[in-house]
């Protein structure tokens, strides 16, 4: 994310790979411990060296898988730094084979390196995905182990890179800890999700090492993040006699609402554990879920995924950005003046009022509006626009080009009280794609990409990019998707000129950090 | 609208056509004068008997123009009476060609019928479309002919039909009143809209009746009905020289403003008048402006608006109800609880939680949710939820099935003191569609229709309906529009057997009120 914290909070410019306790993960001047180091995605097994040369703001290395079919589905990855805007790549990925067990089991955090049921999941994936796909889908259905999901995710991180290390570590067991919950109902298709189920069991056993837990009861607090609930393991009752309509709910709403309350808990983790680690920053959050023959995209931020599919685009997120996000933050500041201290006005200006202008007539809108109209200029409307700039120098509160995703906690408006944090949302929005219902060739795929290589590729070019490209490539390949998002990188990245980085057409290059998944859809048809 | 109101209010179900003071347009109750007598629309031109005779619940006789050629672009129009759920039909409509002068002149509200200028034009309509279009047309760009506009709007009226007979005639003037201040600058198209204009100038002269005035100040009163600002006419001055950014705002913008304005001063007005009118129930609006090549389609309730063209459905509306608006009145609900009243929760249950249910589990979704999950079930939960029941049968704090519209300043909760107001918005969503962008052949048309279209008439059906009936139709004749507005009231309402009414495939027909406009695209196209 490029230049998307202004100035509130300072990035950590020096000192790249130094490695201890600040490491690039966290605030330099934090005394905290950092929760886990700064790293990149594990799938791609760098050293500690690589890891340093992929830093090269001049040479912007592209990364890529160093073998093939190391993810599942033969999912390709590439990754590139900004251009120097931060000393470490704030972007972070995430793809893994995860399992969702019925019982609690015993279990440590995945920053603890002992083998427990789902670190041995994990591991089994570098042994090369044939084995690993095989191994998972011939026990799906058994009770003793549970559901399994794939999942992919991309983090944009800001003003440092400790949220989107942390998110890119544990959503995925926030998302297995509120899936646990429903697991028998979601296998028993056949029967509708009752309404009502028994007490509330065991805690959830992926995330016991937080307190006070996620599953804590509903606070004003936990609903303002969101959390609207404290689901339990299924122990059905038989439904009371009805005497009144009862909404249906499908078995869809459950897992979209397991991915939505995942992602608060996730933002409730990080500003609980920010009082004993160093987290830094904020990130955006863009999750695939594989679940039961359906796709789950989420979406908490400004990256993109789309489907490509015999060469149609179907857009399967939408942008969470002070633009977009307007009206929502404006009626905010209008219900709740008091968050914008005196020195912010919930009126939108196409530029900043001067002094001498009160009495005169502006163009202005708000929260209600999308059009415009002119207003007489008062002196209270010589405060500074709640959303002010275009496209990507949109901020909100002079301070943060994004709306959406974890962190953030302590971000406040430069030389103020003003906390950024209550405009901010964590809480995603699902789409689902049933993969079941269409057959897929082999150069049908879903596309996930940070804003990088949306900001200067459109939808139309990315999918003309990687058809073609597939479409040259061996279909037998499990390779060529890697090798697709390789390509993706490299257009969006461009090449180093004299003017700086171009891509087709003379057009500029971006110099923001840029990761991409390329998932082909086809391994999804396969499934049992 | 079809028991929309479910108590709060009681209809005026006796005494149909008794004219006099409660005439069926006000609340029999009160002993304030009606600001408009109860009618049906103008333009149908109807006699006091045939009115009387419209209103037979068992006939249902379909009421169309009376000539051809009545309405400007030949415009298409039916209506008919619901089934018996009121004693008066409670939609509404107006058709006119609306000037929106430059300069003040003395004007008299429409209740009055004075031979002012915009009377003028009015009363230049009955004698046929191509008089009245042409004589509009010739004058169209003179300076001081001001800037014309063609209008039409469908009320859908619920609890009395109070508001939506106020609306039908004063929310043109409100669109006129709005637009008065930016004539000059839409005229130039050339330039884009002025930033920043000089002082306000006279009030506008349109609704001069009215205290205290539709340009006042911005309060925070107003603001939250949505009023964004106070425009003047236009008087230039030079721009300040700027070293900062600006946001470019186009004509479009701001006729949108406009109508945005508009809505909210119409709602303001219906507020103020009520302390000396008697103006029962509140209605929806969906309104359509042609102006400067455009058509600008406001909607806010759920009525529908949707353009066929060459077998292409193209939506131009989205419904605003209890389920499409769940997030915003449940967060709205969690923001100002006081709201509430202590009687009602922000929650969404598939179902009423029972008082021996308190410790299960029943799944919940917050205003973040689209999904859904299992909460805990405390004592709070057994209030009963701000949104309750499905599909046509949702409602808002037990009492309204819709969000949006005009009127409903004194609705309660049955028995209680919780307003509903604070829910309901009038602000619409416009969208825009250039006509000149298309040509269009004879049968390319608008459809508008109030909801009792739509709830047994999907999108597809209307469309092939018109294009069949069109088609069969002498592309010359202007009375087709009205023939095919006439063919699909038909097709909704249905037909009387023993079981009620009865539509194609022996489907339940709408019992409710159905109005329709067909307007044939064609002739925005020849416009200058």
């Amino acid at each position: 994310m490029l230049t998307r914290v202004k100035s509130a909070v300072a990035g950590f410019m020096g000192g790249i790979m130094t490695g201890g306790s600040t490491g690039g993960g966290g605030n330099p001047c934090s005394e905290l411990p950092l929760k886990f180091p700064y790293m990149r995605p594990e799938f791609l097994g760098l050293s500690p060296d690589e890891i340093e040369c992929s830093a090269d703001h001049i040479a912007r290395p592209i990364l890529i898988l160093k073998e093939t079919g190391r993810l599942p589905w033969a999912t390709g990855y590439a990754e590139v730094i900004n251009a120097g805007k931060s000393a470490l790549n704030e972007d972070q990925a995430c793809c893994e084979v995860v399992v969702a067990r019925r019982r609690p089991v015993s279990y440590c955090p995945p920053s603890t390196p002992s083998k427990t049921p789902i670190a041995k999941r994990r591991s089994s994936l570098p042994n090369g995905e044939g084995l690993g796909l095989r191994m998972v889908h011939s026990k799906l259905g058994e009770e003793s182990e549970g559901l399994v999901f794939h999942y992919w995710a991309l983090f944009d991180g800001h003003a440092g890179s400790g949220a989107a290390v942390v998110a890119s570590r544990m959503l995925q067991h926030h998302i297995a800890c509120q899936l646990q919950v429903v697991i028998e109902i979601l296998r028993n298709l056949a029967r509708l999700p009752p309404t009502v189920l028994g007490e509330e069991p065991d805690k959830c056993p992926y995330l016991q090492g937080d307190t006070p837990g996620p599953h804590r009861a509903l606070t004003r607090a936990a609903s303002l993040r969101g959390a609207a609930g404290a689901p339990g393991s299924p122990c059905t009752t038989p439904p009371p006699p009805r005497f009144f309509t009862e909404k249906k709910i499908q078995h869809e709403s459950l897992v979209i609402g397991a991915i939505e309350n995942a992602f608060k808990e996730m933002d409730a983790q990080i500003e609980r554990e920010k009082q004993v680690y160093n987290i830094s920053g904020g990130c955006t959050a863009l999750t695939v879920v594989y679940l039961l023959g359906k796709l789950y995209v989420g979406n908490a931020g400004d990256s993109r995924a789309i489907i490509i599919r015999n060469n149609e685009i179907i857009p399967m997120s939408t942008e969470f950005t002070p633009e977009s996000e307007r009206q929502r933050l404006q009626f905010l500041g209008f219900m709740q003046p008091h968050l914008l201290g005196n020195e912010f006005t919930h009126l939108e200006f196409p530029r900043r009022v001067q002094k001498k202008e009160v009495g005169k007539r502006m163009l202005c809108r708000d929260f209600t509006m999308n059009g415009w109209a002119y207003k007489t200029i008062e002196d209270e409307d010589l405060k500074f626009p709640l959303i002010y700039g275009e496209g990507k120098k949109a901020r909100v509160l002079a301070t943060i080009g994004v709306t959406r995703g974890f962190g953030d906690h302590d971000l406040k408006v430069h030389d103020s009280n003003i906390y950024i944090k209550p405009f901010l949302s964590c809480c995603p929005e699902v789409k689902v794609y049933n993969l079941m219902q269409y057959e897929h060739g082999a150069d049908d795929v879903l596309v996930m990409g940070t804003d990088g290589l949306w900001d200067v590729l459109s939808n139309q070019e990315v999918a003309e990019a990687v058809t073609t490209f597939l479409t040259n490539c061996d279909p037998d390949d499990l390779h060529r998707y890697t090798m697709a998002a390789q390509d993706l990188v490299m257009r969006a990245r461009g090449v180093l000129r004299d003017r700086g980085w171009r891509i087709t057409n003379e057009r500029l290059g971006s110099g923001d950090d840029i990761s991409v998944f390329i998932i082909p859809l086809m391994y999804g048809n396969r499934q049992p």
